[in-house]
């Protein structure tokens, strides 16, 4: 019998989660199975697979489960799997950490209430994440929970990083810029060392591009300065938010079209980025294999606002070691790593274009002597709650 | 008797003016005058002095001029040094000329009529920069008149560099970046051939560090992108604006705060920048003479924020062959500068330490082995504005 550690990820309308296996006294956590429950309030979806990415199961639903109905069919479904084993914890992915958590943290009541103070920081993930936390403390209080922050990766990065130029009457409420996948990030920067030793105590540049994209500085295995900034909006355009916009834009859309803070919400987290460009897909796949100029244009947008925060992120390390793709589109897109590598070529990476069409999981695509280094490095948030969680259980009393 | 050019800057409280004389046949044009009355609208100040800088008049006032009795001032003030002379044309400073209008342009009132039409686009400065032309057209029919933008030079980057990751029902009505500062980057670029040819048919930085402060990257003496957006509160931190900002924060400001549109602009743009973060001063002087944490905490993010810019811009370029400060406080705050430079060292800049404290005027602060050479180059855009209306004027029938 192994220790179980359930990992689990709630948004607002899924629940994703992962149970790894950490058998005791082995350094590695094996992965059991994972799966998600979509559609949470429309039309639920349940699939599950194996470590191997084998269908176990799959369930539809005509009505709504709700939330806890979710967690219930989940918690149903995983009593078989989990009773050969032990379910020691459940790590819990968690978007805001604020200024105080700079790490993972056992969950308790107390600090679900520190955690829910800062919904108003992150009010479309934060009380999606918290949920599940408090129904699982209400029925299972001797359950370890853990909370792994998106932000706490990036709580070590200098006060100046950290600011925007606004007076403290607005900074001190905790308008800051926090960062977000710093778990993909500590991830990276985790398995780093045994790809590139050069790079991992070097100057990195890591590039999360997935339907939520950023960059993200890390030297020394320490994130330095991150393109995300006070909100998930900020910083590279993705599937369908904006990035980076000139704040008298929202002026000019409350003044001359009446737009009102809900609508600006809607417009630059759901149909701005990919799909606002484009008016073709939020998928990157998609755009990649349309004809429409749109979406051409759309995909030129997007490799050159990640050249231009290469530059910026590359000024806040003083120079730049390696260049590494993760995520969804960094993964897969070779045709994006290549545009995107050849927009570097001043940064000196010089692309290896047979390995950046051959790279399937980890893989370096730059050339040999390329003076900066070009990788493909696959991220694993799960991984790294599961690992986070056990790590944090096993130095507690 | 020579052809005299009135150069007019026409903000909300204050009408700054030169007068250029331009000699028949010489290339270039000599200043004669310059002067401003500030206060307009409160207690309203008139001062001018000659072309070596000595006062030629002053005065004050208890009661408010107006703004069409400041430009009667102004006239009757003129009267006498342009007796002497031959008033050729008035060369306006016109903040936004949208996507129409890529060079000066002879004012008509059709063209009026089309400039008001982009007053939504920059509604605190758009109508008083065409109120005395409006005034003049009326009064003065015969007097030729041109339009001079602050947008025109940036027109010929690529769609790529102008655009937002917005969809296309907001990017067409205009929402788009269209950089400013660009009388003073043309100015620059128009000078940098005599300095540094290399830098001059190359990639260069030009850092203009005033009150506003924006960078523009130009390549071969034409804008490739710039720090300044739709407005020109994007970019850099200034004296009271903030520059780049997460718009998840106006969302915030909104919801959380309850500020409505109007106390937004007023924080964004008056209360924000050097003068927020420090407490003290938008005044770069008085807070490099500062002993307060704060002031030195805002000077670090202004020079970090520019630091960002730098590598931002040069991957624009594509690399960088010099970066050029200019303005007042890229013309006069040695400190400034060599923390720049320090800053951008990654770049191949290597200062001159001596250099840097002794420059007075245009000169050289990086060392003559400086892989990237660093240049102060006073800007000036009255000059480009009269050397603009007489070009226009002599091409036209």
């Amino acid at each position: 019998m192994s220790d179980a550690i359930l990992v689990v990820n709630a948004g607002s309308s899924s629940i994703k989660f992962s149970v790894f296996l950490d058998r005791d006294g082995e350094r590695a956590i094996d992965p059991l199975l994972s799966g998600q429950l979509e559609g949470v309030t429309t039309a639920p979806r349940f699939r599950a697979r194996d470590a191997a990415g084998t269908l176990v199961a799959e369930q539809h639903w005509t009505q709504p489960l709700g939330h806890n109905g979710a967690v219930e069919h989940i918690a149903d479904f995983l009593r078989e799997p989990l009773s050969v084993h032990r379910l020691a914890a459940v790590g819990h992915r968690v978007v805001h950490g604020g200024l105080a958590f700079a790490a993972p943290v056992r969950l308790t009541p107390a600090i679900v209430a520190q955690l829910e103070q800062l919904i108003p920081l992150a009010p479309l993930h934060q009380p999606h994440n918290l949920a599940p936390i408090k129904t699982l403390l209400t029925n299972h209080p001797h359950l370890p929970q853990v909370a792994c922050f998106d932000t706490a990766f990036h709580r070590g990065q200098t006060e100046i990083a950290q600011a925007f130029a606004l007076p403290p009457v607005i900074t001190e409420r905790g308008v800051r810029r926090y960062g977000f996948h710093g778990l993909s990030y500590e991830y990276v920067a985790s398995v780093l060392p045994d790809y590139d030793a050069r790079a991992a105590q070097g100057r990195t540049v890591v590039l999360h591009l997935g339907n939520g994209a950023s960059a993200c500085a890390i030297a020394d295995g320490k994130s330095v300065a991150s393109t995300m900034g006070f909100t998930a909006v900020d910083g590279l355009p993705m599937g369908t938010r904006c990035g980076n916009l000139d704040p008298g834009v929202l002026l000019y859309l409350m003044d001359e079209m009446q737009m009102d803070v809900r609508a600006i919400e809607t417009l630059i987290y759901k149909e701005s980025g990919l799909l606002g460009v484009s008016g073709v897909s939020s998928d990157m796949r998609t755009l990649l294999e349309s004809a429409e100029p749109r979406a051409q244009f759309a995909i030129e947008l997007f490799v050159y606002r990640i050249a231009l925060a290469l530059g910026s992120l590359a000024a806040a390390l003083g120079g730049l070691d390696a260049i590494i793709f993760t995520a969804g589109i960094g993964e897969h897109a070779a045709p994006i790593r290549e545009r995107v590598c050849r927009a570097a070529a001043w940064l000196g990476v010089t692309l290896d274009p047979a390995a950046n069409n051959a790279a399937r999981g980890a893989a370096r695509i730059s050339t040999a002597d390329s003076r900066t280094a070009a990788w493909v490095i696959p991220t694993n948030e799960e991984l790294m709650i599961a690992g986070q969680t056990r790590d944090l259980l096993s130095r507690l009393p």
